[in-house]
């Protein structure tokens, strides 16, 4: 049995595993903290980014930094270490070689590529020790996990209206529906997606950057603009530097007016982009988390298509009475068909209400 | 300065004050409670339907029949007690009468015709003394201090809506949007109210009944229907005796097919019932609070009026991207005419949200 000392670890491996959100993909976040039998922490840290160090290794250099032998410590670790050899060795081997005695993780590696920590470690006599406070790490890695399940991105809808639904007034004017600190909060969605996802209605409308500002250390996302004609103006927003930016076209799309931006042609149907064939081009670069940022029609196809796993939406205590709703083209035909959700958090930000949704069908899958 | 032990009698106040919200109009709600000099409870009352006793005299007749004498009492009351004499007689005087040294209330009168009770009770030598809790106060008799100030009733608006702000889907269904909890909660606003407004549009796409259910107690509202050229069928459910309803008509419309409905003949403006006129009619009947049941014209009409002045929104975790919306023709064109409102309470309904939320415009001039 996981001991209380090792939760309030387990808690703090958890905090340290969510600074690196948005930054680790296609790899998990994970956070690592070393105890020493009597529960003195002796090292901690997270995996910060893929291509460099795991959590695990990061903690053992921490506890050498302070000085702190390891033989015959705890570590305790968000996700089960890992088997296999990436561009980083082995964790669990790691763990051996500094003869840790005790490993506790919460959640098991799905992954069939590096499962297997836990039986290695177990197999050099390491008391290993599995689920503790599971479901907290698991929703800290709720993208990567559904991702590696699904082998497809997850994907976040978000959307900002007024109280009566409308995402612009009847002119087109939508600047600002919501609040400075909602808009804000956008940023911190931005930071910890992978990919931000736009298609060309709104492009055109807003011309969006689409880029994180006003958080420090922040990955900027790939910016991913749908675009099956290629029209996007060369000096859109969405193509300045301060970010990556893929622009998704069908395959006959004229774009020399495009030099220097990196375009990925994809089948299309009905005479729009097909959603799964983007979302496995995504995940096949390595996009495990997907924000869609608009507009309805877009959203309505993510819909229609079963590609919305979360939706935040941004509530505004407004009233408009007219104007474009935020979802459009679903599919939906009558309240029998309506997508059914579980409202998970409501929050208030600034004047508005944010809330957070999981489609019913995605609930049941999960459990 | 009012004692600890008083304020907890005033918080009783209110709560008895609160069983009656509903039952009184035209008069408030109100709450009393009778404290010996030592802060025991001698007796208590409140208002509990127009024409009885007040809330003042019920507390004394409760200490009566507990036995208990109240010359020296202290009464802790809701509102300033009444100067006048209506269908009862003055409370201010039924006070001194009794004996009682001391009052504590937390509202003044402002009605032209009521106050000046505290003044009376000063010069008769009781101790008087206002504003003990007088927020909590106001906010238990907040359709009758609006109402009494603007001489109509205060509006309510509710509406229940997915979250994409959808009121039935395209095909025009919307059993059930919402949850059945969200549903009963409806009947508990319906309660509270004194008359339930819908159009004729509502009226032939729902066909709904309007009168309270499932609420052991509960006094019906006035069921209200506004329908310009009397098209109501006499066999609609709105026309049950399960509540009084009130068919308001155009002044040429022909309604030989109701006989023995009561009908109410407003001038038009624009082939519509002026919402001005239908309020102050209302008004001058003793309703002081009206809920709104939409559907998305009317309730766009009342809000073009000025004449909302507070929302109940309830969203259900649902998606459907068609459909009409909760609100329409409301003669907003761009987002700076939005109406802005400030969301004062977040509730979940069951697997819903229950939002209430006051215009900004309603705010400034409360405050």
């Amino acid at each position: 049995m996981a001991t209380a000392t090792e939760a309030e670890a387990m808690r703090r491996a958890i905090a340290l595993a969510a600074r690196a959100l948005g930054a680790t993909s296609p790899n998990p976040v994970v956070g690592c903290v070393l105890l020493d039998p009597a529960g003195r922490v002796l090292g901690e840290g997270f995996h910060q980014r893929a291509g460099q160090a795991h959590a695990e290794v990061n903690a053992l250099r921490d506890a050498a930094a302070r000085g702190h032998a390891v033989r015959g410590a705890t570590a305790v670790v968000t996700l089960e270490p890992c088997n296999h050899t990436g561009r980083t060795g082995p964790c669990a081997q790691a763990l051996i070689e500094a003869g840790i005695a005790r490993v506790v993780y919460a959640v098991a590696d799905p992954d069939p590529t590096a499962t297997g920590g836990a039986a290695t470690l177990a197999a050099a006599g390491v008391a290993t020790e599995g689920g503790l406070l599971a479901e907290e790490a698991a929703e800290g890695n709720a993208a990567w996990l559904f991702s590696v399940t699904r082998g497809r991105p997850q994907v976040r809808w978000k959307y900002a209206a007024t109280l009566d639904g409308r995402s612009a007034a009847a002119d087109g004017s939508s600047r600002w529906i919501t609040s400075a600190a909602s808009r804000a909060d956008v940023h911190r969605l931005r930071a910890e997606a992978d990919a931000v996802v736009v298609g060309s209605g709104t492009l055109h409308a807003d011309d969006p950057q689409l880029a994180v500002r006003g958080i420090e250390g922040a990955v900027q996302p790939l910016r991913v603009v749908l675009d099956t004609r290629a029209t996007i103006r060369p000096d859109a927003r969405v193509l300045d530097d301060a970010a990556p930016t893929l622009v998704v076209t069908g395959p006959d799309a004229d774009t020399r007016h495009l030099p220097g931006t990196e375009v990925l042609r994809l089948p299309t149907r009905d005479g729009r982009v097909g959603i799964p064939e983007l979302l496995a081009a995504l995940y096949e670069r390595g996009v495990r988390s997907v924000l869609l940022e608009g507009g309805p029609v877009l959203a309505g196809a993510f819909l229609a298509a079963g590609a919305v796993d979360r939706v935040t939406g941004y509530l505004a205590p407004a009233l408009l009475g007219a104007g474009p709703a935020a979802l459009a083209g679903a599919g939906i035909g009558s309240i029998g068909e309506a997508l059914r959700l579980d409202i998970t958090e409501v929050t208030r930000i600034g004047p508005d209400l944010r809330l957070t949704a999981i489609p019913k069908s995605q609930a049941i899958e999960e459990n």
